[in-house]
Formats: C-alpha cells, sequence, structure tokens
C-alpha cells in the first residue's frame, strides 16, 4: 500500500495517489505515508487530502514531516489544521520546533488557545503539566444529568474526551468526577453533584511521565484530572498519552540497562555523531573500570606464569559473574520499576538471592570441576575454579539486587546500576577471589 | 493507611478494620490491603466489606488472596461475587487456579457463563482469545440513534466498556463499530448503519498480547473487536487490558535480554527453586562459550608467557566489546519491538552503527594508547592494544545489531540475541583479535 502510493506520486499521478490514500481512512497510516516523501510531495499530498482526513493526519506526523508543512503552507491552510488539532498534541509538536516555527503558530493561534498554549509550553517535558490536555468537559454539580447529557452534545467536538467529565466549583477547583456510564445509568432528574465521585484519583502538574504511566496502570482508568496547588482542575490526560507515557519509561530504561544515555528520538532519525556522543560516555568510565581489573590481573603475575593455563579461565568466570549479575539486577529494576519490590522488601530480595545463588553455584561448580579434571587431569585445578566460580556466583547474586536497591535509597535511577557497572564491579571481585583461591588450594 | 487496617485486624477490632477500608474506597487499594494478611484475617475482612465493594475488590486482588476466598466462602457468598466479575477477569484467574477451583467456579456460575467461561479458557494464553472479554455492547444497523442509546441505558451495568459500541448482523457477523461520542453528534433519528465506521480496526482470536499492544499504542483506540475466522465478533479487548499486556511484553523481553527465562508469577511471589531453574540453563550455555574463549587463550600462551602484561589488557578488551555489543543490540531491539526499525532497514542499520563504531573507537582507541603509553612507557604495546579495541568495538556494534535482525528474520525472537550472547560471541573474536594483532606488532 505505502509502496503504491509512493510509486503513484512519482510518476505524478497525484489523483490516483489520493484515492489510494483515502482507501486507508485512518490517520494513523495516512500519517505514515508521508514519512520518507521528498518535501514538495509532502506539501502536494497533504493539500490533496479532504480537510477532516487532513487536519487528523496532522497530529500524527513526524516532527519532521510537520515542520516541512509548517514551513510550506500559507496561513490560510495551516489555521484549520492548528484549531482542530488537540492542545496537547500541539504542545508535543511544538516542543520539537525551532523558534521561529513556535512564533508562527502561536501567531496563528486564536488569542485564547495562544495563552493555554504559552502556559502549557512552560511546564517542563516530561511532566504531567506538558503531558495534559486543556480540552476537558466540565461540569457543574446543580446541573440534572439531562442536562448535563445535552451539554455533552454540544461540547463533544472540542474534547479529547467526553467519557470523563470533570465537576468544577468557583475558581475552577476541582469537586468531582463524572462519567457517561454513570450519567446513562442515573436517573435523567439526579443531579449531577449527587451522582459524582467525591474524591477521584488525581495528579499535580509536576508528576513525572512514570508516576502517571503507574497510575493508569494501577487502576484502569481512561483519564486522570491535573490540578494545580490549590485544587484547582488545569488539565486531563488521556489513557492513550499514558500509554505513550509507559513505553518511554520502557525505553528509558531499557537504554539506560546497556549503558546508554536515554533518547527520545528514534534510531534511524538519530545521526551517527549523536549515537556515537550518547554511547562513549558510559563506554569511557566502564573502560576505565576493566582497566582496574586489569592492573588487580597483573598483581597476580607470578601465579599465572607458574600455571599459564589459569589465565584461559578468567574469560568464564568473568562472563558467567556478569551475567549472573545482570540477571539479579534486570528482576530487581523491573521489579521495583512495577512496584512489586519495594524498598522494605530488601532483606526478603537478598535472602532469595542468597538460596538462589548457592541452587545455581551448585548446578554450575561441580561442572567446572568435572571437565576441567577430564580435560586438564587436575583435581585442584577443578576445585580452584569451582569454588571460585561458586564465591562469584554469590557476590554477584548479591550486588545484583543490592546495587540498584541502594540507588532507589538513594533517589538515584535503580537502571543505572545495571548489567554493565555490576558487569566491572564484579569482575574486578572475581579476579581478586579467584587468584586468591588459586594462591592457597594450588600452593603457588 | 495499610499499617493501620494491619494494626486493627491483629488487634481484632474489625469495625475500626473496615471504617479504615471504606474510607480508601478504591477497590485497587482495598485489594492490595489482603495481600499479606493470613487466610483467616482475609475472610474475616472480606465478609466485613460491603458487597458492591467486596465484589469489585476481588477482581484486583492477587491470585493466592483469590483462592484462599474460593476456599472458604460459601456458594451463597461467592455467587454473586463471580456473576458481577467481568468474564475476561474470570478466566484470567481461573487460569492461576488449581482444577478442583475452576470446577466449583464453573459449577458455581449460571449455565450461560459456564459455557462462555468453558469456551474463552479453551484460547492460548497470551492470545487474544484469552485475553477478551464476551461481555460487549451489540447493537443492530436498523436502530435508530434514539433506541440505541435506550438499549445501552438498559445494558450499561453488564458491559465492561460502553463508549466503544459493535454492530452485528445475522450470524453475529461484524458490521461496523460506532461510538458513544459519535452517538452523541449525531441526530437522534439517524441510523446506527449510517452513522457507524464501516472498516473498523480488528484482530483475530489467535493474535498475541504483543500484537494486541501494539495495535492499541499505534492507534489511540479504548476498545478492539475480536473476531474469528469467518469475521464473526467473538468478544472485545479494552485498553486496561491491552496496558496490561504491554507491560508483560516489556518484562518478557528484560528478562529475555537478561539471559532469563520469561516469568508472569512477581519476583517475591516465585521460590528460590523457581528462580534458579530459571536462570541456571542459560547460565550453563553462556559458561560453556566462556571455556571456548578460554581455551582460545590457552592457544597463545607463549605470547603472555614472553609478555605477561598483555594478560592485564583482556579484562578491559572484553569489558568493553561486550558493553558495545549490548548497546547496538538494545537500541536495535527496542527499535523493533516498537516498530520504529524493520527489517529491511538492515543496511541503513549496519551503516550507521558502522559509522558509529568508528567514531567511539576514535574516541577510545588513542585514550588506551596515550595511558599505556605514560604507565607502561610501552608505544608497541600501547598500539596493539588501542588497535584491538578499534577493531573490537567495531565487531560487537556490527554483530549487536546484524544478530537481533538475523533473529527476527528467522521467526526468533530478537530479544533472545541480547547482552549476555552477544557479549560471548564478541569475546572471542576480541581475544583472537587482541592477540593476532598483538603477535605482529610485538613480533613475539
Amino acid at each position: 500500500m505505502n509502496r503504491k502510493v509512493l510509486e503513484l506520486i512519482r510518476a505524478r499521478n497525484f489523483q490516483a495517489a489520493r484515492a489510494a490514500l483515502l482507501e486507508e481512512r485512518n490517520p494513523v497510516d495516512a500519517a505514515a505515508f508521508f514519512d520518507g516523501l521528498e518535501p514538495e510531495e509532502i506539501v502536494m499530498m497533504f493539500r490533496l487530502l479532504p480537510k477532516k482526513l487532513a487536519a487528523q493526519t496532522f497530529s500524527y506526523m513526524v516532527p519532521e514531516v510537520q515542520e516541512k508543512l509548517l514551513a510550506a503552507l500559507t496561513d490560510a491552510e495551516l489555521r484549520p489544521v492548528l484549531e482542530s488539532q488537540f492542545m496537547d498534541d500541539t504542545v508535543d509538536m511544538l516542543e520539537e520546533m525551532p523558534a521561529n516555527v513556535v512564533r508562527r503558530v502561536l501567531k496563528l493561534s486564536a488569542p485564547d488557545t495562544r495563552r493555554m498554549l504559552n502556559r502549557l509550553l512552560q511546564y517542563e517535558e516530561g511532566t504531567a503539566g506538558s503531558m495534559m490536555t486543556t480540552e476537558y468537559v466540565a461540569l457543574k454539580k446543580g446541573m440534572t444529568i439531562r442536562q448535563a447529557m445535552q451539554y455533552l452534545k454540544r461540547n463533544a467536538v472540542d474534547s479529547e474526551t467526553i467519557y470523563t467529565c470533570y465537576v468544577t466549583g468557583p475558581d475552577r477547583v476541582l469537586e468531582g468526577v463524572i462519567t457517561v456510564r454513570e450519567m446513562l445509568l442515573a436517573d435523567d432528574n439526579a443531579l449531577v453533584g449527587d451522582v459524582m465521585e467525591k474524591r477521584p484519583l488525581l495528579a499535580a502538574t509536576g508528576a513525572t511521565d512514570e508516576e502517571i504511566g503507574q497510575l493508569f496502570q494501577k487502576y484502569d482508568m481512561l483519564a486522570l484530572p491535573i490540578v494545580d496547588g490549590e485544587n484547582r482542575l488545569v488539565g486531563m490526560i488521556t489513557v492513550d498519552d499514558a500509554v505513550d507515557a509507559i513505553q518511554e519509561a520502557n525505553t528509558e530504561d531499557f537504554e539506560k540497562m546497556a549503558a546508554l544515555e536515554p533518547s527520545e528520538t528514534p534510531y534511524l532519525k538519530t545521526s551517527a555523531f549523536t549515537h556515537a556522543r550518547k554511547r562513549v560516555g558510559w563506554l569511557l568510565f566502564l573502560m576505565l573500570s576493566g582497566i582496574i581489573t586489569g592492573r588487580l590481573i597483573s598483581h597476580y603475575e607470578e601465579a599465572f606464569a607458574a600455571l599459564p593455563i589459569l589465565v584461559s579461565f578468567i574469560p568464564m568466570l568473568m562472563d558467567t559473574g556478569g551475567n549472573c549479575g545482570s540477571q539479579s539486577a534486570t528482576l530487581v529494576i523491573r521489579g521495583m520499576a512495577l512496584e512489586e519490590i519495594r524498598l522494605r522488601d530488601l532483606f526478603r530480595v537478598m535472602w532469595k538471592e542468597c538460596r538462589v545463588s548457592l541452587l545455581v553455584g551448585a548446578v554450575l561448580a561441580p561442572v567446572n570441576l568435572l571437565w576441567i579434571w577430564l580435560c586438564y587431569h587436575s583435581l585442584p585445578v577443578g576445585i580452584t575454579v569451582g569454588l571460585s566460580m561458586m564465591v562469584t556466583i554469590f557476590l554477584a547474586k548479591l550486588m545484583g539486587c543490592l546495587l540498584p536497591m541502594l540507588a532507589k535509597r538513594c533517589r538515584l535511577d535503580p537502571a543505572l546500576m545495571a548489567s554493565p557497572l555490576i558487569t566491572t564491579v564484579v569482575d574486578a571481585c572475581s579476579i581478586f577471589v579467584y587468584f586468591n583461591i588459586a594462591l592457597r588450594v594450588l600452593r603457588l
């Protein structure tokens, strides 16, 4: 489909391309077509779309395509598109745009919209304030359900969701929440104030996107009211934006756990230089730790000069230690992100990891002892490696659970304490343990 | 709060405990109280809850608590709880229960419910069929909007969501979707068939939870119809369940990427033995690869016997290679999970990783050359390590992007090709490269 439209455009058969685009009708898929077109093709195709679909499609386009349209379209073309876009989508878009584009969008907006956009743009990125929309339905306590439904009918077009409505008092103070379902089930003459939930779940403008995601996940909501310090309703976050927030938080954790500085730009849209910049810092830091492990090894030069075979077990010990540590760290970091593990569980977690490491060691250590005995016919070397393996696994599992929980305790992101860092710490420990056991068992 | 209720229960002050529980009123939080209580306390507290809250709370309890209640409550107490629970929640619960509990629940259910539950239980866990609920609102094309709204009013209690309604023809074939918003905006006398979306997004019963999560994330839906092979409507998935599916898919990826067999049970609820079992397989496999790397090292025994300092750079080279590989693998795996990277992008990704590895190497290699020169006053050793670093980074980044994409190409889960596996492969390569460069540069 995508390819077909592209070929039609390249052949300058715009009417057929338009027909093919219209067949899709879904703005998400329509927006995807525009990614990868040449600038002038983007503008031509956009002008071919019917007004309503064009406006919907615009919201789902990637920032690069939006920027090209914002530069090329006339004021008269742009105004209806911007007016029909929901406030939170416009804010998301403006956060990605250069200053001159932001100025143009603000100039084209109606005074009310402009005021609102200016306010929303002041909230820090990644907070509830910058995620929320101001296009909610606000009802009054004194309305009857019938009046409320009529109000809804008149205002449904302009609101991002109508299924959750907010009841506000003087000064926009949030008094309650009422859903369309509750309205349908209630008597038409009942008062909104009597039907509404009076103590709804809410969040502050400063809540992080991770916290917002957790609330939605835990309480199965469709929308969440956002209030300021005086409990005044300033906006609402809908579940589709919460899903995006959840995925962004997950991506950030994946990146941090792989020793990457988090990035919000998709992989292919990031330049090689930026990629390198986001990776090199951690690599340098971890390389320095590797150097320390190396210095530690050279301390035991006499040992492996006497018995060179000792060197060949280093990679296996280091790898297994690193893998054991990252297994534990991943489980603990994920468990804390899902709120399944709390800080007060520290000792339960440590106790569990101790037992797990003994069980795992009881499998891995004998295997080592056995193959070394069979291959090298040396029981002492087998005992040295098996024993070192046991201790390494124990230390790795303990550090794997301890470091992320300590990070959380110090209000750092636990994800920073993941595999790469633990691997390097465990490496040094395992080398130290290994050679000390070797010196004693083998009497070197 | 949790603690207060617990203390009141322990002091056998059940009335005060009940009052404290009622203050909360949110079934999610109420359910959390029960986790950690003694079996007899669970049953006592549950009996103290008002009927409606008790039924809602039951759905959100962890399986262990549900099982205790299912064993202790009488038929008369259990029936209303089970009847008010949504079908998909009952199915999720039954999937965790022993056979005798499943039999009792089925016996207590009304014949219609029982038939439906039996059918839903046949779908494989993790597919759309086992996630969906059958409690949707089905309308007919010929209804007017007014009739449809009245139908909604009468049936709102029994449906999991009413905001998205399905229009079905003879034999339950799905003909369209209509939302409450569209109904409110439409004329009361218009026909459902004229207002509805005729080509809605849908999924088959066999779709995986990952696919369902991706659909919701991409198209910002509140509910998705599920159809069988003949396009007959068999159920619906709501966004709250899709959020759970998204998080489960993420957890699975985290686990696979840390060389863990995926598990659905929370960390603390899993026994040490099960934890060990889920970890030891990959550890054994990766240990064997470590052994191969070790055998490779012993091939170069003469080299490091002549120049023992060579051994001390092994950890740094191995660590950096592993970290570089896992950075690339994580970005590619995550990019594919979010559909930002597709298989056809293989060469673009490889080309980007090549450039990134040159940039990263251009920073790391000179740093190595410099410190080795300063510390050991040997330029040839510095050149050896710097050059090996360069090649290792290049190989690691290339394998980091190549292996996950090849896995996807072979219809394997790309997450399996993450850090641990790549680390071990890169280890062997870096040792090989390092000693071969050393032999040539240092003429050993």
